[in-house]
Formats: C-alpha cells, sequence, structure tokens
C-alpha cells in the first residue's frame, strides 16, 4: 500500500519515489518547492509525513530476502548460517534463493522476494551480472539492500565486503617471506571484483618486493572446482619447471592441485609451496594441511544482516537512511603447505 | 480466516480441527451424523465445502518453512540445495531456520513460521525433541508437514529418509568381504533414529557373519565433529590392538581418526581399515581417501519438497491427502581407507 501511495505522488508530480520518500522525511538534499508539493499532494491523499513510521510499521513482513550466488560452497553455507542467526535474535526471518551465477535469474529471484513484500534484501551480485539497474531500481523504490562479497561500486548501498586485495597481497607476501621466488597464481572467472582484487594483491605483492610480474605464471580457473586445480596442476610444472609457488584464489581448487603434485610425486612444500583462500574447512585435513587465507563467512553473514537491520530501523524511525561500508579483517593462515618463515 | 473458521467450528462441535476437515471432504472415517452436523454449521457461517478449495488456493503464501537440525554440515547444505532448487521449479519461496538440535527452538520456529502463514514445512527432527505433540498439533490443524531425515514413527506424515540400518550393514559387510573381523564402531549420540538404526545394521551384519558382538568396540561420539575422532581413535587402539577395522557413523569423526592414526604411524587399511558414512565432499580429498556410504542429501531435499507439493496439491483439489514414506537409494563408496575386496 504504501509503495503504491509512494508510487502515485512520484508519478503525479514527475519525480522519483526515492525524492518522494526523502521529500516527506526532510532531506536536505531536496528543494524545499518540491518538499512543499510532495506533502501538499501526500496530505489529500491522507499520506502524511507523520504516517510514515507507522504505515511502515504495520506493513513489516518481518521477512528478509538472501540471495547467493551457489549454495554447494563452504563460504556461501556460513553466510547463511551467519545471517540466519543473527536475523533469528531480531525476529526476523530468511527467504534465501540462488541465482546460480545467472544475472537472470538473479533478477528474477530480486523480484519474487518484492512481490512477497520481503523487508529488505542481501545480495552477492552473480558473476555474469552485468549492469545494476535492477538493484538502483529497487533502492529507488525505498527497499534497503545490502551488497556483501561480490559487490559493485556503482550501485549505492550499504555493503560488507572483505578487502580481497589486502588479503591477496598477504598471501603473496607469505610466500615471499619464506623464500618463494617464483609465484604463480591461479586466479577465478574474469568478471568478479573479488577475482579482479585477488589478482591484483598478487600482482602489487611482487612489485613491492621487485619480482617481475610475468603474465605467463598466471592461469585462469573458470570456476571454482576441485577437477580445475587437478587440471592445471601439471600445466603450471610444464610451462615452468622453476616455479616454487602457488597462490590459488581459492581451496577448492589449490587442493585439486596439492593432490595432483602428491600424484606427480612433486614435494609440497619441499619443491612447491602452496597457499589457498578461504579456509575452508578442508583445508585442515588435506595432507599436507593447506595455508590459505581466512575469509569469515559466518562474520560477514551476520554483519549483513545487522547493516540491513539497522536501515531498517532508521526507515522506521523517519531517520535519514546512512549506508555503511564494512570491510571484515581476514589473515593467512599458515599450515604445512608452506615452509616456515 | 480458514483455520479460524475450521477451529471455530471445531470447538462450537467439540470436535477437532482434524474431523471437521475431514468430514467437509466427505473422509470415509467420520460418521455420517458428523459430518452432517459438520456441514450444517459450515454452512451457517458461510464456510461451505465447495468454498474449500478455492479458499485455501486464494490463502497460499507460496512459501514453505525448512527447518534443518545444523546448517554447517555437507550434508544439509545439500539438503538445502534440493529443496529450494525444487520449491524454486514449482514457484515456491522457502524459509530455513535452525532448531540448533534443540527442541525447544524447534517448537519456537514451527510457531515463527505458522505466524507468517507458510503453506507446508520440511522438518528434521532435533536430537533433542522428546515428544512430538507440536507436531501433530500443526498436522492436525491442516498444515502439511514433511519430515526428512531425522523422523518419528510416532508422527503421521510423509517421510524421507534413507534406510540407516541398511545401509550400516551394507557398510560393515564391506569390511568384512574385504577380511575385516575385529570391527569397532564409533556411533553418534544415543536418541536419534539415525544413529540407532546405524548401530543396529553394523550389530546385525556382525550377527549375520557370526562374529560375536562385543559391546566395549562401540564407541560413543556425543557430536559431529571431527576432534571426537582424533580423540576417540588412540583410545580404540588401546583398548583393543588387535583391532582391524573402524566403522564410523559420519565422515567428519572419520577423518579425524585417519588424520590421528597418521600422526600414530598406523596404516590405513593396511593395519585398519576405515569406512565413514555419508560421503562428505572432504572423504575425496583426505589421505588416503576414504571410502563412505553415499547420503544423497540433494536428492532428500528435492524428494522432500516434492511430497509436500503433492499434498498441497491434494489439498487444493479437495482431495484426501495421501502420506508417502519415501526411502532413498544408499550406496557404499569404495576408497583407499579399506582394502580391495
Amino acid at each position: 500500500m504504501l509503495k503504491v501511495t509512494l508510487k502515485k505522488i512520484a508519478a503525479t508530480l514527475g519525480v522519483s519515489t526515492a525524492t518522494v520518500s526523502k521529500a516527506l522525511k526532510d532531506y536536505p538534499d531536496i528543494s524545499e518547492k518540491t518538499k512543499k508539493k510532495v506533502k501538499s499532494l501526500a496530505a489529500s491523499l491522507n499520506y502524511k509525513p507523520n504516517s510514515f513510521a507507522q504505515s511502515l510499521r504495520n506493513q513489516e513482513s518481518k521477512i528478509i530476502g538472501l540471495i547467493i550466488p551457489t549454495i554447494v560452497h563452504h563460504f556461501f553455507s556460513n553466510i547463511i548460517y551467519g545471517v540466519i542467526d543473527s536475523a533469528s535474535e531480531h525476529g526476523y526471518l530468511v527467504i534465501t534463493l540462488q541465482s546460480n551465477e545467472s544475472y537472470e535469474d538473479e533478477k528474477n529471484k530480486i523480484n519474487l522476494l518484492i512481490e512477497k513484500n520481503v523487508d529488505g534484501i542481501l545480495l552477492s551480485l552473480s558473476d555474469k551480472t552485468v549492469n545494476y539497474k535492477h538493484i538502483n531500481r529497487l533502492i529507488d523504490d525505498g527497499v534497503p539492500v545490502v551488497l556483501y562479497d561480490k559487490i559493485s561500486r556503482s550501485v549505492n548501498c550499504s555493503k560488507v565486503i572483505i578487502n580481497d586485495f589486502a588479503a591477496a597481497f598477504n598471501a603473496t607476501q607469505y610466500l615471499i617471506d619464506t623464500g618463494c621466488k617464483k609465484i604463480a597464481h591461479i586466479r577465478g572467472p574474469l568478471k568478479p571484483q573479488t577475482t579482479i582484487d585477488r589478482f591484483m594483491g598478487y600482482k602489487k605483492a611482487l612489485e613491492v618486493n621487485n619480482i617481475l610480474f610475468d603474465d605467463s605464471l598466471v592461469y585462469v580457473s573458470d570456476s571454482l572446482s576441485f577437477e580445475n586445480g587437478y587440471n592445471i596442476a601439471p600445466k603450471i610444472i610444464n610451462d615452468h619447471t622453476d616455479v616454487d609457488a602457488i597462490f590459488s584464489f581459492t581451496d577448492l581448487v589449490a587442493t585439486g592441485v596439492l593432490i595432483r603434485f602428491k600424484e606427480l610425486g612433486i614435494l609440497v612444500p619441499e619443491q612447491i609451496s602452496i597457499i589457498g583462500f578461504s579456509n575452508w574447512f578442508l583445508s585442515k585435513i588435506t595432507s599436507p594441511t593447506l595455508s590459505t587465507v581466512d575469509q569469515p563467512g559466518y562474520e560477514m553473514g551476520r554483519k549483513a544482516f545487522t547493516l540491513l537491520y539497522n536501515e531498517l530501523n532508521q526507515i522506521r524511525n523517519g531517520e535519514p537512511i546512512k549506508h555503511e561500508i564494512v570491510e571484515i579483517a581476514t589473515k593467512v593462515i599458515p599450515r604445512n603447505s608452506t615452509k616456515p618463515i
């Protein structure tokens, strides 16, 4: 009901719903003239600024939507767990949907959630998402959105991220600190910002340590799979007989490399060190155990819900919405697939 | 609204809502006298049997609830994945909640879902659930419930199970077929039917093969954790120097045993064979890889939704509800932690 009225006012006055919403809340970036027109029309529709908070409170569904790119992934399972725990503590329920890394699915599933009147949406972008109109439209319509993990700088909303650049820099620096000099990188698909940032962090660490960047040492794994690591491993040692370390963008691929090296009789870390990314459970039980970067999914899930919850409270209280960008700390977890410093 | 009317009729006539619902649908197990009274009162409340299907259709939320005991578990992640995929294909959304293996939480979360008017609930019982009134009440109120994985024979509803007894029998038989004679069993907590059945399957396989059951060879792991296996492993070999195989009720615990044995210099499978249960991803990457029993979570999740969907259609069409019990097939996956046959 609320949104219908907002839209009606917006359409009648030829402004955006965001402008109407802001005008009713006396945002400083809306002109006095517009505020007056909006409030006057709102009053004639029996839709007063003071009733805003009240009517919103009444229409809250206490259900939020959580869109994840793919579920069978230790990191995203932990995200779900963190979101559900935190939401539960605040009396919210969570509808979880998968985008299956598809842009079309992402749009469709957002629409489904909106039809169900969810109070807000937590979203990690699919790898195929090419533009952000569908998300910006949501935000303009007053639906709080929090992006987590795979985000875009082109969307103006709250975000929970890890600093992938710094994390990858630290992982590479760690390899260098253990004496490695010729470090290959298995990177993820070309599109998502997370894998771009990890690649850039790797590159930067080489540069800072005066190690020449060599494009032929970078291998692309088009998906997050054990098999990819298993298949890339022999290519790396065929292309570069003197490679002494590998930084993989994810533990699953690193584990594939580890197992193939064992089959090929290559000693880890004596001949080649390996460091992964994410700190999946499996990295504790590989042989040797896998050094990695801890990427705390549970904490990220909790924080994503908290940011959404804060915005819902701001809306309920008629306060201006404050977007927050929160960076979750990562750290290198040294195990036995790298040499001691 | 519908349920309120049902309850009103039930209260007025002093019968259960289930009876009212069945009377309106002409179930053969309700007397003609009761049917007449119910229908007459329903008509006076402008609540006619023919309007049942229609009013139900209109009030469908197209949201179902999924309660899982714990999320951070490969098997349950796959359940979620299966349920969401199947629900999505039929236009349903899924609210996922955790009972955290707590009876109180389970009751509270069911209530939360009912408040949100979910169309039905998929539930795996918590290990602490001691009675089933809260579930039977739901079913009496006409809310379709499907139990999956951890079920109770005391609840009359559709169920998706694996035959844990047969699966454990086959795992133990497999160890015997490879020449093992003194087989320890690490069982789960005493309560859930799944771990009872696995224990009974182990015992039966010994019996069938004329191997004397020895109570001291059965170890209890009170939770599903890597650490438990790691800690139980040395106890087993201290208590029984001649043990030649271990059947663990879950891969996670088996992996803890595997790693501890490696540290202790015990050769697997040369000295002791190990077989797990569940076919977690990690069982493919341990060293040696872990023989196990495949427990197909994804398939179970899909099937659980399908059974719920069938009941929703029966309700919508005013047909009698048919409960189904579906058993998902399991199989032994031989890997390198057991000897060849």
